[in-house]
C-alpha cells in the first residue's frame, strides 16, 4: 500500500494510526502542501485525487480518498483488530464521534480554509488563531460531554480498545495544542489521549516521526 | 422513529432522503435554528445532542447524531434497499463521494459558520455568498471529475440505484442553487440530480415539503 500524505495533515495522521493499529505496512509518499505552490495541485496528484487533498491511499491499484472512508475500507478488508464495534448502536456512536471531528471541527481549521480567510477577509495570524480555537473549542466541548456522560466510554472513546473515533480524536488534540488551546476543560479527552499515546501504533503516527517532517520539529 | 430536524438543514435533508428510500415512517420534530435564539441551544435539545446541531434521530430509545453515521446505522439495521454497495471498493467510493459533501463542502457553508463570519470578520451578505460559492464550487468541481471520469457512475452516483452519495449530493445541489451557483460546469451532477428528483423518496424530502417550512416557500 502507498499512502500519499503530509506530516502535519490531520486527516493523513488518522489513516497512519489506522494502518498502524492494523499492523499494515505501507510506503509513505509525502505531498508537500505548501512548497512548490502546493504539490497537491500538481497534475499527477490531481489525477489520483481530484479534490487535491491528502490523504490518498492506493491499495492493489484501488485509489482511495477521504480519511474516514479509507478507515472503513481498511476495517472491511482487514477486519482484525476492528476499528468499529460489532453492534449497530456502538458503530453509530463511534462514527458520530469520529464525524464530530471529521465534519465539524477539522474542516474549519484546514490549511486551505485558513489561507482563504487571509485572501477573502485579510485575516492575520492572530485572527486565524481566534477562528481555529473557536471551532476546536466548540467541538471539543461537545465531545467531552458525549464521552464523559456515556457508560460506553472506556479506556478509549468506546470501550477498552482503540477505534476510528480515537484515530480522529488524537490528531485533533494535536491541532488543539498547536493552536495553544487550554485543555483543562476536557479531562476525559485528555485521559483518552494519554491512553492512545501510550500505544506504539499512535506513537509511530505522530507528525514529527514522519519522513517528511522538518528536522528538529 | 423521531427525527429532530429543520426544513432547510442540509444534513437533516440527507437523513429524510435515507428514511424515505428505505420506506421508514418517522415523526418529524422541527428544531428552529434561528427563532428563539436557536432552539438547538435549548437545554432539552442539548441533552439529546451536545453538539446542538440537527439532525438527531431517536430509534427505540437510541439517540443518533451526525447524518452520515445515521445513514450507516439505518443501512445496518434496515438493510433493504441498501444505501451502500456490497463490495469494499464500491463502499469506499460511495463513502468518499458522500464525505466530499459532508466533510469538505457543507461544513464550510453551515449556518453557524456564516454567522461566525459576520461576528469575527463583519461579513455582509455579499461576502457570505462569495465564501459559500467558493467552497461549493471547489467541491462540485471535484465531484464532477470523480463522477464523470468513473465507469462505476451510472444513473446515480454509483450504479443504477440511489446511495448515501446521492442522499448527500442532492441537498448540496439545493444549497448551490440557493446561493445562485451557475451549474453549467457540472453536467454529470445535474443529470444525477435530475434522476434523483424523479423519485418520490427525494421529492418528499425537499425542504419546502416539510411541516416547518414557511408557507409559500
Amino acid at each position: 500500500m502507498v499512502l500519499y500524505g503530509y506530516w502535519r495533515s490531520s486527516a493523513a495522521y488518522r489513516v497512519r494510526i489506522a494502518l498502524n493499529l492494523k499492523g499494515l505496512d505501507y510506503e509513505s509518499r509525502p505531498v508537500h502542501l505548501i512548497n512548490n505552490g502546493g504539490e497537491q495541485h500538481a497534475p499527477e496528484f490531481q489525477a489520483l485525487n481530484p479534490q487535491e487533498l491528502v490523504p490518498c491511499l492506493v491499495d492493489q491499484g484501488r485509489v482511495l480518498t477521504q480519511s474516514m472512508a479509507i478507515m472503513e475500507y481498511l476495517d472491511e478488508t482487514r477486519p482484525t483488530p476492528a476499528l468499529l464495534p460489532a453492534d449497530p448502536a456502538g458503530r453509530a456512536r463511534v462514527r458520530a464521534l469520529a464525524q464530530v471531528v471529521g465534519c465539524d471541527i477539522h474542516p474549519l481549521g484546514n490549511l486551505r480554509v485558513l489561507q482563504h480567510l487571509v485572501t477573502q477577509f485579510g485575516a492575520d495570524d492572530a485572527a486565524k488563531g481566534v477562528w481555529s480555537r473557536h471551532w476546536i473549542g466548540l467541538g471539543l466541548q461537545a465531545l467531552e460531554t458525549m464521552l464523559a456522560g456515556n457508560v460506553a466510554t472506556g479506556r478509549f472513546c468506546h470501550g477498552d480498545s482503540p477505534s476510528m473515533a480515537d484515530a480522529c480524536l488524537v490528531p485533533q488534540v494535536y491541532n488543539a495544542v498547536r493552536w495553544k488551546m487550554p485543555m483543562d476543560d476536557y479531562p476525559t479527552i485528555r485521559r483518552i489521549h494519554e491512553a492512545c499515546q501510550a500505544l506504539d501504533a499512535f506513537q509511530r503516527a505522530v507528525p514529527e516521526a514522519q519522513p517528511d517532517a522538518p528536522k528538529g520539529s
